[in-house]
């Protein structure tokens, strides 16, 4: 314990987890006060999100390279999978449809723009291994576009809509798609291992942790993160309508930038410290992840958890976001090279989404 | 002919020759027995359209490196050809842009990830010529668009339908696409020969056929392909309804993979001999050739074998999977190496494109 | 003045000036010769711009590094900004958009691919700076996007239409873009300004004009082309429905090569003389300056100039061709190396869109 202590001690953003008791007694004591509960349960989440993100970390560096690789590459995203859970059950689809937007182009945009802004104020020109970040951003391309395929070809089909034949449609994709990231894990974590070896996330300087400290850190704030998840995803549509912001930019901005700000973290200090390599594989990686991992599990759990099943079938707007997103990180990581200027005008594009979703008249979506 | 038989004997693909006279004869005695046909007739067609590609290379290789080279851009699809002039002179327009789409899906999406595939189940990283690669990525992104403008302005213009306008279009348009053929076998075979020089199909190893052999070989199974194909057309209707297959399913994916096979046996040879700068060239050369050559050719052959002229307007969804098979070739063999992993994922996405195909309902195409 | 008679007499193209004074006298006789004031006034642009450019290079060169290249960046596309402000004041929105989508995709496709072609009839391969090109390919891919957005995601949200959200966020998007554009100028001139340093336009050989020549050609020039733009305003409309010439077609096409002329001959040129560096700098530098400086300059001017506000929705045949062109130009400046069949095919695709134009039915755009 005195390890979890030290850590929170060093971290500043960890104090924030004082608001994680807040939020649960005011949600007892104040079940409707929800404009407070929304901005309290934001606010707990991004500490949880960032110890969640330690605690997956220290188990995974205790369990050998093979099982902790696995347990980042399936829990590097825990926090957007519980947020997106506890919005399943309740049956709130679009918001879960809108998260898995907003990771994707929230780490493929926001993520990779300001990681190269930040690395090109201290840096000159940063160069980083094309070879590694043109793969990264051809798997981001291509698993963006496998899970958008049903989303494309039904918009194409011109307004013929057929509920049984998108759902059979979502759930064979789902299991596709789950294959192809166990394949993608096979890739990764055994036969081509050294194609990746820059990616260990933790740093040397770092203390370990005892595993049990760890595991019992991870179950513990697991259980917190789906407990805040609740109160958030209860309170968002209410504290929306209240603020006057559109459901849209809530679910595809704020949960994003909430879920991924463990990450944001670590990627923005890799780029200030020039390893730019680091934070191409971060941001992409963990879009990639959402893609061919998270949003298919949301739909098989949807067969479990929510109400009714719940398919792949993206708004056209989101579409649109998605695949300029992707391709974006694609061609930008193509040239292996970075300035301040080319970050700025990644960070545009996000900014440009994010004002549209925020001015978007509401009853438009 | 020793040397034809001798072929046949070593090739166990051309066994199935022997269903060729089957299907002209089961014609002849039962031609309402559809699925039967269907079936036969596309078992049929696949030897033939090896022993067709054989006996165009045979003739290629005794014309000299410039009539050659011209024979094997012209012919390299003659089967793709066929059927869909058998298909034109049914007037089954639908059926014919179908083989359309799926021979450049299926050549770039189905071909390169099945190299890519198998090339990486033997070797651990393969690199090819990137610079001659990415020439093919950029001629195909730029041939496929140049197809592809009359359907997406007018996909975009939202609903205004001018029958006059898309024909005329179509027809100027295929006249402009078969000029730009004309200059890119000028630029392949006479300026610029020696950034193809790589693409020789004929194995060195492989017995010369004598010239009248080759010649005689190649007009009697033109014609035999093009009897067998109108089988084909004539049954695939029938037989999709009764097997429950969607006609895109069947135009789409069956008659490309039936058309390509003696392509697909070229480049994955060669994939397999690490020679991916073959496999490459194969795939997106013929995906190339579809766009430039046959496609307009079809069009102007409309004008003379179909009941109406035939335009280049696509359905949207046909739109979309070639504008994402032809920038995933283009961005993937940007990068100029592979590993299994890669083509694990291009072939990903060509299976949602058949699932798709397959689970679409009838009505809704 | 003598330097500006020899510049005329030196430049078979500036002899066209004497239609200046031409169209000037025949506008006041003859006001309603409406196809006759267009022809004359289209000529007589294209040697003011010509003379436009070379002023604002005289004064570039006289004034230093850095506010010489404020000033080619500002005034780089003057000519297409006063014709698209004369549209402006007359009211006529779809010609100022339209010229707006004329000048990225003539700059993009025409200009680009003209130069690769013209330069590949000297050179049998032409290879440049990839990461200079890779850099402009990029920052257009992200202008032209940014400008694209509220277009794109309109579009998608099938139907919906509020006047009110689509004026704000263009004003919005403007102000962002053209702050966007100030960061561009910091990043080439000031903190990365040897990326850029191929692209000075200048001549060594040329003659250097007196400043205060430069600056009073430059201002009477103004003047000149802001009078013969109103001048071809007002007729285009009359003018094209007597020539049988769609609106869109003189907007896209015409308007965009009378206004880029100028700068078409320098990139011309460049290539021809092997340094295609400099003509992908040109083409896509005023590629991008559009988007980012010249779109949102216009919208922000409509509020004063106009009769009522003008936002930046494109429809979405535009759209389209906007990002064919430039993603076209992203992928092609990518391989660093050009042949000539590479500038026929990126003029294919512009010529599929000038007779795509040329041929759609008037009532249909």
């Amino acid at each position: 314990m005195a390890a979890l202590f030290e850590e929170i001690r060093r971290s500043p953003l960890l104090w924030l987890l004082v608001l994680v008791p807040i939020v649960l007694v005011a949600h007892l004591i104040a079940p409707t006060a929800h404009t407070m509960l929304f901005v309290l349960s934001v606010a707990a989440i991004v500490p949880l999100a960032a110890l969640l993100s330690r605690a997956t970390e220290a188990v995974a560096s205790r369990t050998g390279d093979m099982v902790g690789g696995l347990l980042n590459a399936t829990l590097g995203n825990l926090t957007e999978l519980l947020i997106a859970l506890a919005a399943l059950r309740a049956g709130e689809y679009v918001l879960v449809k809108a998260s898995i937007v907003g990771a994707i182009v929230t780490n493929s945009l926001f993520m990779l723009g300001a990681s190269f802004l930040l690395g090109g104020f201290r840096y000159h020109v940063q160069e980083y291994n094309r070879s590694s970040a043109r793969l990264q951003g051809g798997l981001l391309f291509l698993a963006t576009i496998a899970m958008l395929v049903p989303s494309v070809l039904a918009d194409a089909r011109s307004g013929v809509k057929d509920a049984a034949f998108t759902q059979t449609l979502s759930l064979c994709l789902s299991i596709l798609l789950i294959v192809t990231y166990a394949l993608g894990l096979i890739f990764s974590l055994v036969t081509h291992r050294e194609l990746f070896a820059s990616e260990s996330h933790g740093e040397a300087s770092e203390k370990e942790w005892p595993i049990s400290l760890a595991l019992g850190t991870l179950a513990v704030v697991t259980v917190l993160v789906a407990l805040v998840s609740e109160i958030f995803v209860e309170s968002v549509q209410q504290a929306a309508t209240t603020l006057g912001i559109t459901p849209a930019f809530v679910g595809v901005i704020v949960v994003a930038l909430v879920g991924g700000a463990a990450e944001m973290v670590s990627a923005f200090a890799a780029a200030r410290n020039n390893k730019l390599d680091l934070s191409v594989g971060i941001a992409l990686g963990s879009a990639v992840q959402i893609a061919l991992f998270v949003a298919p599990v949301l739909v098989l759990c949807s067969y479990f958890l929510g109400p009714s099943p719940m398919d792949l079938q993206f708004w056209p707007g989101a579409v649109a976001m998605m695949l300029i997103a992707c391709v974006t990180a694609s061609l930008v990581t193509n040239a292996g090279r970075s300035a301040w200027f080319i970050g700025a005008l990644i960070l545009t594009v996000y900014i440009i989404f994010a004002m549209t979703l925020y001015l978007l008249p509401p009853r438009a979506q």
